[in-house]
């Protein structure tokens, strides 16, 4: 099964876009977990249990576990184990390097984690995506137009009229690779997100922003046009509520979120 | 004592710019180690034993630790902890992320890693740098022309005549911010560097790709015409030999490149 039928099987099955992130924050776990590295992963689990048969894709935020240094990652490996395997499982780790580093890093996270897909960083050029893309049923998304009000410093940047992200695509789409290739498009550039659509009617697109960060999934999913997607919301779902009920309202959240985002 | 007196005083001391760069291969380990990460990070200690009179900073590439997971992010770890006081601790980490990640990122390299200066990508712009930015007495070193044959992709692309690489660089020196900030430009650049120096003689800049890479390290010297400069070498230095005269071998190659990037 490639990357792409595995994709078509699970939002098939559960009829959502929807992808959870687990952003996870030790000091945001509801009452009754310990708040501790035990806690989180704890946590992710009852979350999992509770939300995967109402989102296609689980997304982890690499920095979130870091973030504690060596028990951290460790953290963040129990973490993957605990991804059910039907779903796309997606590695937010933006990395960008050369040569052998990146090597490193496509090593660590696509062949030792066995994650599905993983968030990479343009800026430095194809020599530091390729060793994502030489991987063969991956799915590597190229940072394109991201979600948060920095974008705009550099992205919308106009070459020959065509704004940097743009050119991002069209290039990436070039690039040789045995990986699937799509972009991350932010929720909250709606109007971009049409656009684009007219242009690359069904690449992959991980789309986070929705939620917290204040994107509406409808206008989403109609802007999306029906095209491959991955519709990215975290800490809405895992932070319904602080208490004893925390699973039971995540869930809430994600069949509400999932229902907006059918496929 | 700020950032940049700390600088001046192990470059003064140490009378060069040459960065050793710690990209340290469990499998490219000289034959007298263990090939485990012990073995490496005793080689580390080897290296930096051998190298601390000739050089004035360390660059520590988080991709070759993480490769090994939770335990590879354990001998960065040690690794730091090696690092002598008086020299710049460079954390190689490239990060680019938003919000909380970001701040995840910046705790976790600049607080808990207590390093003196980190390197970011400036793709997503403003608020994906101002975390790191936020540290007061650190150096942030924002990626601009990278040493990779990719950094032609996007980094030369023109903006009304100007290449990214110079706009990312004019819009960085404006960012708000309590840390110092400096620019990564290759050293297989030399014309551009030269170039640079006429419209930012003083800022600092990390300059990797001597030594293997294949620049010439007099060359940068005089490219770079006295500005504050980190000139990196890793494998040559690392490498110059896989016996047990390893650690005199590397000595020898960083000597000679130290001189060559005298200050």
């Amino acid at each position: 099964m490639t990357i792409l039928e595995k994709t078509a099987s699970i939002q098939q099955k559960t009829k959502t876009t929807l992808c959870v992130g687990l952003d996870t924050m030790i000091e945001r776990l509801p009452a009754p977990l310990p708040r501790s590295l035990d806690g989180l992963v704890e946590f992710n689990k009852i979350i999992i249990e509770a939300t995967s048969d109402c989102c296609s894709s689980y997304k982890v935020n690499f920095a979130f576990y870091e973030r504690y240094g060596s028990e951290g990652f460790k953290a963040l490996e129990r973490t993957r184990q605990l991804l059910p395997d039907e779903h796309i499982s997606i590695a937010d780790a933006k990395r960008g390097d050369m040569g052998y580093t990146a090597e490193s890093y496509a090593h660590s996270i696509l062949k030792e984690l066995d994650f599905d897909s993983i968030t990479v960083n343009p800026y430095m050029g194809f020599d530091t995506v390729e060793s994502f893309l030489a991987y063969p049923n991956k799915l590597v998304f190229i940072l394109a137009l991201t979600s948060n009000p920095g974008s705009d410093d550099f992205q919308n940047l106009l070459i020959d009229n065509v704004p940097l992200y743009r050119v991002v695509m069209r290039r990436a789409l070039q690039w040789k690779g045995r990986a699937d290739r799509g972009f991350v498009i932010g929720a909250t550039h709606p109007h971009q997100l049409a656009e684009l659509r007219q242009e690359f009617p069904n690449i992959p697109l991980l789309i986070p922003g929705v939620g917290t960060q204040g994107a509406d999934p409808a206008e989403i999913r109609e802007a999306n046009g029906g095209g491959i997607a991955f519709v990215n919301s975290s800490r809405a779902i895992l932070y319904a509520s602080k208490e004893a009920d925390f699973a039971e309202k995540a869930r809430e959240v994600a069949l509400q979120t999932a229902s907006q985002l059918s496929v």
